[in-house]
């Protein structure tokens, strides 16, 4: 079989993104002389962690978002992690907060998180951003669901009524991708590594939604024909947790890896930088 | 057909577990001088609010729970609210703290519930409570949904590899008894008002969770035969979201309305005021 599958262009959207965001960013620096800015938090020194922080850092950069970068010796306590963010929360020059994951197998990452303070938690992982996403309050999307929401949008993909299924459930990924869904009145099934016959339930996905982080785990037999399938996995070697060949047979829309949900990702962070400053610059 | 469902004796239950809770109240209060404390909270004179207050503010004093009641108007502003559970929160003579729902369409409920510290939330109805649901983390159940996890336990129904289907997504009765089911690795299906052929779903569940508020919306049709069916609806006229003779004719086990997931809500109460307690009390 041909591929019949159209692609979902995320560097394309991305790019249109992160233009809207660097035109707020500008016109809010303009209006208030202070620049979005975004604290981003490295615990350690690990590359590819440090390789994601400076891209991250460069996009805002180009953006005319300031960042402001913190590197802590792989040896930083729990405590010392929590008074860093706790003091990046309180400083009115930060307007949003980034600690690149993972932060070692010693830190308390969830004791982190919840130092950051809700109106700067751009990327989405506290607590009170995971409750408001679940509850369609205001409040912050992960990244990458929330990249994923503006890529069925921007397709024209309605979840109304459809059937989504969401192959993982991390914290910050498949949990909040469900959610969200659910909030846009989609059907949603939540599977994992205990699902019992995962294809019997991916099969009756409208949206197919990767997030497992197992390579190429979703092959042509998991989906329906005509799906949308949106590959959010990550694994190393920039591959998905979807076999692209073999699924673009089935599926009537599809993400590329890399190029698909990944630049979706950083330029949520972006505009949820901006969103953040405008907020909390309001007065100024 | 005959009924061949087994019952889920919610009353009985319940039974065992508030005699277990009024044992550690009383060892609790015999070893720190101080009784644990359920503070109520009702807003208006909603004579349905005030007897189920009425109801737990009892099943308190017979368990040895002392209970604060505070009455307000039904004038009463959010701030004012805010303010009264801000200081309940603080209060270390208060270990629990249950806010009435609902409080009227003029307060914003979830800045009521926020005020509520979550140490305190015994109901599980704050963000945090959500997401310590949601991720497994130590924290308190929303009560239906933690009375019915203690239910199926009791019945020896393993979620663990099960396809459940929550029909309903409220925020503290379909979300979280769908996320504490996927922490205890079910696979889980949310179906809602807007889901297209709820009976195609429901006819999957091998743990069928009906929260909807629909009266009698579930029939045999829509259960698969062996399902585990609880009903968790409350309609007027103690009449619950499944139909209880057609149903039972399909699952293995089944819940009454009343005497199924009613009673287990307020020995969930009862068990998390003590539990508050117990962790405020610690140094006492």
């Amino acid at each position: 079989m041909s591929p019949t599958a159209r692609l979902m262009d995320g560097t394309a959207l991305a790019r249109q993104i992160v233009e809207q965001a660097a035109e707020r960013a500008a016109a809010l620096t303009e209006r208030t002389g202070q620049a979005p800015c975004l604290a981003t938090v490295l615990v350690g020194e690990d590359p590819a962690s440090e390789t994601y922080v400076r891209m991250k850092r460069n996009r805002c950069e180009k953006a005319g978002i300031r960042s402001r970068h913190v590197a802590l010796p792989a040896a930083t306590t729990t405590g010392e992690l929590v008074d860093t963010l706790t003091a990046l929360s309180q400083d009115p020059e930060v307007h949003g907060i980034l600690l690149q994951h993972p932060v070692g197998p010693h830190i308390d990452e969830r004791a982190a998180f919840e130092a950051i303070a809700p109106e700067k938690d751009v990327d989405g992982v506290t607590y009170h951003s995971f409750a408001t996403m679940s509850f369609g309050a205001e409040g912050f999307a992960s990244c990458t669901p929330g990249g994923i929401l503006r890529l069925l949008d921007h397709y024209g993909v309605e979840p109304a009524g459809k059937h989504a299924v969401v192959v993982g459930r991390s914290a910050i990924l498949g949990k909040p991708v469900g959610m969200l869904l659910l909030g846009r009145n989609a059907t949603v099934t939540y599977c994992h590594s205990r699902t019992t016959d995962l294809a019997a339930h991916t099969r009756q996905a409208d949206i197919l939604i990767a997030a497992v982080g197992r390579p190429r785990l979703l092959t042509a037999d998991h989906i329906k024909p005509g799906a949308v399938v949106i590959d959010a996995g990550y694994n190393p070697g920039n591959i998905g947790d979807v076999d692209f060949d073999s699924a673009a047979t089935r599926a009537s829309l599809i993400t590329p890896v890399p190029g698909g949900v990944g630049p979706m990702t950083i330029a949520t962070l972006l505009t949820q930088t901006v969103d953040a400053a405008a907020r909390q610059l309001k007065g100024a």
